[in-house]
């Protein structure tokens, strides 16, 4: 029976049959950002920058939790566990919003009352809000070692906390049966069936929740669907087909409030709004005639389209600077790019964080290289990655990456 | 009789009665360039930088025009004149738009026929369609040297052909009495009342049809009226009260050509329209909130004003880049002048030429003079002058400059 569809990995008694790997992707906003606070359409895409979960069966009744990204190592016995129980009822078939009360007690246990949130402990609540509810929905407690790492940088902007929901979505539910597993014997790499896929992202906007508060459901979306999708009003939607695109992403590593940065444009939408309106609006057009493209380059690869992508960002770039969230370490990401040829914009809140660069398929290495030194020189942080990306795989261990094996065997 | 309003300067057998000087301003864009194009509101100002004319009697029959600017000396006896006037009807009252048939004669005259349009050609075809009209006009031909020098640079988009015709316009329309001369004896300067501003801007802008072909109108008005206007889908409209503010202006010296760059914009118009039209609005909102700004800074002196003026400089730049008539020159005055707290934006055209920097009343001398050294650095001109200046004036010999002086008696 390994490896069929549907089959739970635990068995029944709650073991674990066999160890589980996946891996979810974070995202980039492409165009909207900030417009999308004000009701207009943002596009985000998969980022191929992705986080591996790796679960092993134990056969006592402990529950190991690694994250060596962010130098967290959580260790309990299901025992410790189980009296947290009582705030997760069983009887409920689809994932519900955590209430204030269960996150309450899951920080009053992990003694992290009265502490600011640290990634550490939005992790751990997290973990264990997922954990349990699943454990509650499936009606026993797995016992496992659970690691996982990232090639995101968190608060980033990049949807790291997403990609963790999803991968502990994915692998907790396949592990207790709540849906099945998709990897065949044999298989190098494998993905969930759309039902699943909506199952494992419902999920994952929970632990978002506990995270966040009150995302969006952008980040996780994309993260377990992968491709591209617009999202606007509240409303997420698909784009159906999405051309795989090279880019170079930068961390500026200045650090932001999004806070800070949205409120600032909304007092510039109240300071001018007959100014202000009508960027918002170029910005939404931007939103669609990317969408457009993206469709078009699914239907018909050509180089053509990769002038409008870049004039774009360009233009994005510009509305981005007049809603007041650019930044001089921005400005410089855009300038050396340029001085290569090459189209950039910062993507997500601004004031520092993160640019997005676009790179043709006929980019050559050696002009990746060079723009890649230059941003280096200014401190910044390049990863020549793929957007686009597909949204959560199970993968066989075997499978993986030298560097992702390292990164769960060094634990 | 002397200085009386309305008492023509000449005699009336053709004699100059005194030497007369004038001098006249340039422009600048303040918000609205390219917008215009499409119908949107554009805000020019006068700028202090002013071309001066001085008209010295002569007791023979010669008209001589001295251009040091553009090291141009035109000498005629009057009798050389005489059989161009037959295509310059005398029984018409208001100034007349030029005729290809007046200009080509005017053309094959001074021997510029199948020359291309050099600025030294341009002033004087200017110079005889004005000398011409006005004579026929008044039927005499007067006798004078005249000088004419200029603080502006040409070709830079600063309005210097416009600040000649206007300076001609004043000096003829005076000298021969069609308009009264406003300075009185003992006086350093006036101005002329509002009508003969008017029959001043009418004949200028005759002179700016002969020189450019179809002009907007713009430039001669500003340099006429002074201050400020709004120029809107062809109306002109004077703003009635306009505060004096200190810039700094920078011809980056970049050569570009005006034609390309409003095709360029136009271009994009027809490619991203749902993208583009929004921009030209807020351009538009921004071209109002400026004229809402000045007139409360005439009212209400106050330095809170600057901000908002250094906010909507710093958005329209960034919309003059998305139209694409932005330059590396510009970014790097306006990246310059922001490390020293200014703020800057193109004038004009873009692609190169000018750029406009405002300066608070409380900016410093070492301060301009620091931005000043770094732009100079770059190559750039600059002069520090002011915009909202008046318009045409009426100056005693004496009140005038070294620096002009000896621009006049240096020929």
């Amino acid at each position: 029976m390994h490896g069929c569809q549907y089959v739970p990995v635990f068995a029944e008694e709650g073991m674990l049959a066999r160890t589980l790997c996946v891996s979810a992707p974070g995202k980039v906003i492409l165009h909207g950002e900030h417009a999308v606070v004000h009701g207009k359409a943002a596009v985000a895409v998969a980022v191929n920058l992705r986080t591996f979960l790796k679960m092993t069966p134990r056969n006592d009744s402990k529950i190991l939790v690694e994250l060596p990204n962010i130098r967290t190592r959580l260790c309990w016995d299901t025992s410790e566990l189980q009296p947290l129980l009582e705030a997760f009822p069983a009887d409920q078939t689809e994932s519900q919003p955590p209430n204030p009360e269960q996150v309450e007690k899951l920080k009053a246990f992990a003694g992290l009352n009265n502490t600011t949130a640290t990634p550490q402990s939005l992790a751990t609540l997290a973990f264990l809000y997922l954990y349990l509810s699943i454990a509650s929905r499936c009606g026993f407690m797995p016992s496992a070692d659970i690691v996982v790492w990232s090639e995101l940088p968190t608060g980033a902007g990049l949807g790291s906390s997403a990609a963790y929901s999803v991968c502990l979505a994915g692998a907790l539910l396949s592990g207790c049966g709540v849906i099945g597993y998709p990897l065949e014997e044999g298989q190098s790499e494998s993905r969930w069936s759309k039902e699943n896929l909506a199952v494992i992202n419902s999920w994952a906007f929970r632990g978002e929740q506990v995270i966040h508060g009150n995302p969006s459901g952008v980040d996780n979306s994309v993260s377990t669907w992968g491709g591209a999708l617009r999202y606007q009003s509240g409303k997420i939607c698909s784009l159906k087909r999405v051309p795989t695109l090279r880019i170079l992403l930068t961390n500026t590593r200045v650090p932001r409030s999004t806070k800070v940065l949205v409120a600032g444009v909304k007092d510039k939408m109240m300071k001018f709004p007959a100014i202000m309106e009508p960027v918002l609006t170029s910005v939404d057009a931007i939103s669609q005639e990317c969408e457009t493209v993206l469709a078009a380059m699914a239907e018909h690869p050509s180089l053509e389209h990769y002038p409008v992508l870049e004039e774009l960002m360009d233009i994005n770039q510009h509305h981005l600077n007049v809603m007041g969230v650019g930044h001089s370490s921005l400005d410089k990401v855009c300038q050396l790019t340029a001085s290569h040829g090459l189209h950039s914009k910062l993507t997500g809140a601004g004031g520092g964080g993160c640019a997005v660069t676009l790179l043709r398929p006929d980019t050559t290495p050696p002009v990746v290289e060079a723009a890649v030194r230059d941003l280096s020189d200014c401190g910044f942080e390049c990863w020549e990655t793929d957007i686009g990306a597909p949204g959560i795989c199970a993968h066989s261990p075997q499978s993986l990456r030298a560097e992702v094996l390292k990164a769960f065997s060094g634990v």
